[in-house]
Order: structure tokens, then C-alpha cells, then sequence
């Protein structure tokens, strides 16, 4: 039977700029004697992939006026503005809060930026792991709000070795007629899934899910998970 | 550790208006040898429970106008419009294509409407499960795109049992700062986690996710997912 395992990668420590990020968690991850497994898709939250990559940056978290500059500056296009909130594309084409910039568990007078490319990030990671044998897929998350629900749920920022979007097109119900919904984002379901046990307080920033199907391994990256303007009904 | 566990609940035969949804997917469970237990969370896709709660429609599938009036009557509010495709505020408040109607999986020549309460499906499949001695959650799920990303996923329409938005608000960070984001829709994530397992063609249509925080428990319903007009940016 399908059945995912999830669990947290417990044990990772405070992580700092050129921390070797793959080895880190793959040692936590043998040493809380859950170690990781070919097959499985290890889910990295964005803040320690931010500070392994030194994309850090000082700001004082009381100035709104600077706070709201560097959103500007990590921002293609400003979406959407009311009071100190910034709903704004980044350069990656996320429409997100804050252009994705982060204070919260990050050293203090400090944000974190979105990495620069996180489907790099994902693939140099997954390429560490396969130095060590490992054939895992993984996946960058963040955290994003989105319009007309309440709350956030994590989504895929980064992805290397899994289809982000499986694509049905073709593919017939139970009763052979073709599925009306046609494109499934498995990476941000992934990523929702992970959360679950990672959690915003608990301080897991890794997570492992075990028993993904076998079809949903392959070539996908986050870039296939932001929409083409063109077909944006909401730009 | 915390560890999450999600199966589908396999050999749910096909459903028929006034179906007893709660023993037919508690009885396929037991034989499929993955009986429910007390802290699991069912999470059941609303196209049986439309079915068990006879919200067909006969519609002509062929017929593009019929469709769109079918839509149109099950709007609150029309948010956008492209083509054949309608975005549309149901009346329950959700923001989804075609009013969450649904042809795909439903006998030729009808289409499936939303429950007329999806809080209350869920908290009655719940009470049922209840009667056998169950303790359990319930989650009723549909599949809904979003702005600025590709792909659906999956999302809760119905909740009964589970904090459906968890608010923390006022909880600390590791660095002892008041966290920035403040509520985490839970009942997505956990939607969204069993969707990787039911799949759209494989014709699951529940499955359970055990091992969830027993914080994650309480009195929450997807009407909480709303957002009030008043605090959404994308109305």
C-alpha cells in the first residue's frame, strides 16, 4: 500500500555563512538515527538555506522606512500595499509578503533574503547528497500568505530531482473521460506536507517524506511553478 | 519524534445519494486492514460527499452555456471571467474555477455541486465515527487553483475536529522575537499531504494522516479559512 512517512530532521544546529548544508542534515539526520533514504524527498526550509549562502543582511528592525527599501530592492514589481505590508513579485517571479525577506529566527539586526536562484540551491544540495550515495529529491520551502484564505501554508521555492507540477493532461477518470483539472503542484503539497511536522516555533528546518510515488521523481524545478503572465488572471 | 503517516483508505466503492459516508469508509478501512484510530484526521474528498449528500445536477456536458449558467447560479460574485473559465466567491466564501462544480468522476451528464455545508458534512461524518467509538478529525477536501502559481492543490472546504487556522500569535522564536507570521492554515497542509496519496486518477477518495500535534485538535471549521473582505488585498 502507498503509504508517506514525514518527520522532522532533528538536530540540526544554528547554521551559518558556507555551512555545508547537504552534509549537516544528512549528519543529523544519521545521528538522531533517522538517516535518509534513496527515495526520499528532503525538504529544506529557505532561512537555513539564506544563511548557508551568507544572504544575510543587516537592517534595523525598528526603521519601517528601511525595512520597507529593502523590500523595494528585492522586488521586480510591487503587487499590492496597505500600511506596512508589501505584497510584492521577486526576481524568481514568487508573488509573496515582504518579497520574501525574513526577521523572524534570523540573529538579530539581520533579515534573510531569498536565495538568489533556490532551484540551484535545491539541485547543489541534492548533488552533495548523491556524493555521499544518496538518490533523494529535495525541495526548498517558504512560507507564503495568499489571497481570499486565511493563514499561510509553506510552498516550494526550490526544487531538484522531483516533477514540481504533474502534469494530467490526457489522463481519464474512472469513468474514461479526460480529468477536467489537469496540472497538480506536487511540490507545494510536498512542502505543505513537511510543515506539518517542522512547525513555525518547533525549530525543525529540515524535514524528510518517505513513499512519494515513483512518477512524481523526475526533472522539475520552482521555475515551473510560477505562472506565465500571460495566462495570470490575477497580475 | 513526531512522525506523520498518511495512507488512502483503498476499496471505498462507488457512492450513491444517502450513502452513510462515515460507515462505508470506516468499514473499507477495516478491511483494507488500515483501520481508523482514535487522533487520526480523515480527510474525505468532496466530490463523495456531494455524491452521498445528492448534490447532482443533470447538465449537458457538451453545452458551454448551460455550464456557465449552472456556475453563475452557484456564485456569490464573479471574480474573473476568461473564455470558458469562471473564477468565482461560492457562497460559502471560497474563491475557486466554476463554483468548485465538478464533472470529472461524476456520471455522464451530471456534474457534482459543492455541499451546501461543508462544516457540517464534516462534523457530521465526524459524530458518525463517534457513534463507533472513534475520536477523530475530519477534513472534507477539494481541489483549487491560485493566483501566480501553476498547478492546483489541495485544499480544505470542511473541517471538523482540527484547528483549522492555528494562531500563533504572541509565540516566541528561537532567538526569543515574536514571530513573524502569526496564523498557519493547517487544514490545507493537511489537505494538501493527502492529496499525495489519493491522487486525482487513482480514485482514492479519503485517506488518513495519523501523528498530527495533538495541539493541532480543537473546535476549528473552514469557514475560519475565509478571509473577511475587510483584511483581504485581492478582493
Amino acid at each position: 500500500m502507498t503509504e508517506l512517512r514525514i518527520f522532522p530532521v532533528a538536530g540540526i544546529g544554528e547554521i551559518r555563512p558556507d555551512d555545508d548544508l547537504a552534509q549537516i542534515i544528512a549528519d543529523a539526520a544519521e545521528q538522531a538515527a533517522t538517516p535518509l533514504a534513496d527515495g526520499d524527498c528532503l525538504v529544506v526550509t529557505q532561512k537555513i538555506v539564506s544563511k548557508a549562502e551568507g544572504r544575510l543582511v543587516a537592517v534595523d528592525h525598528d526603521d519601517l522606512g528601511a525595512r520597507a527599501a529593502l523590500v523595494e530592492a528585492e522586488s521586480a514589481r510591487i503587487v499590492r500595499r496597505r500600511g506596512d505590508l508589501i505584497i510584492s513579485e521577486t526576481r524568481h517571479g514568487f508573488v509573496c509578503a515582504n518579497a520574501g525577506i525574513d526577521l523572524s529566527n534570523v540573529e538579530l539586526g539581520y533579515a534573510a533574503l531569498l536565495p538568489l536562484d533556490p532551484d540551484f540551491s535545491a539541485h547543489r544540495i541534492r548533488q552533495r547528497l548523491g556524493q555521499r550515495g544518496l538518490r533523494v529529491a529535495v525541495i526548498i520551502s517558504d512560507t507564503f500568505g495568499r489571497p481570499w484564505r486565511t493563514g499561510v501554508t509553506d510552498v516550494a521555492i526550490g526544487v531538484s530531482g522531483l516533477v514540481a507540477v504533474l502534469d494530467l493532461r490526457g489522463t481519464a477518470d474512472a469513468q474514461g473521460r479526460i480529468l477536467q483539472v489537469t496540472e497538480v503542484c506536487l511540490a507545494d503539497e510536498v512542502a505543505s506536507a513537511a510543515e506539518l511536522v517542522m512547525g513555525k516555533a518547533l525549530g525543525h528546518p529540515a524535514a524528510v517524506v518517505r513513499g512519494l510515488d515513483p512518477s512524481f521523481f523526475g526533472d522539475g524545478r520552482a521555475a515551473d511553478i510560477v505562472r506565465p503572465p500571460a495566462e495570470d488572471l490575477f497580475r
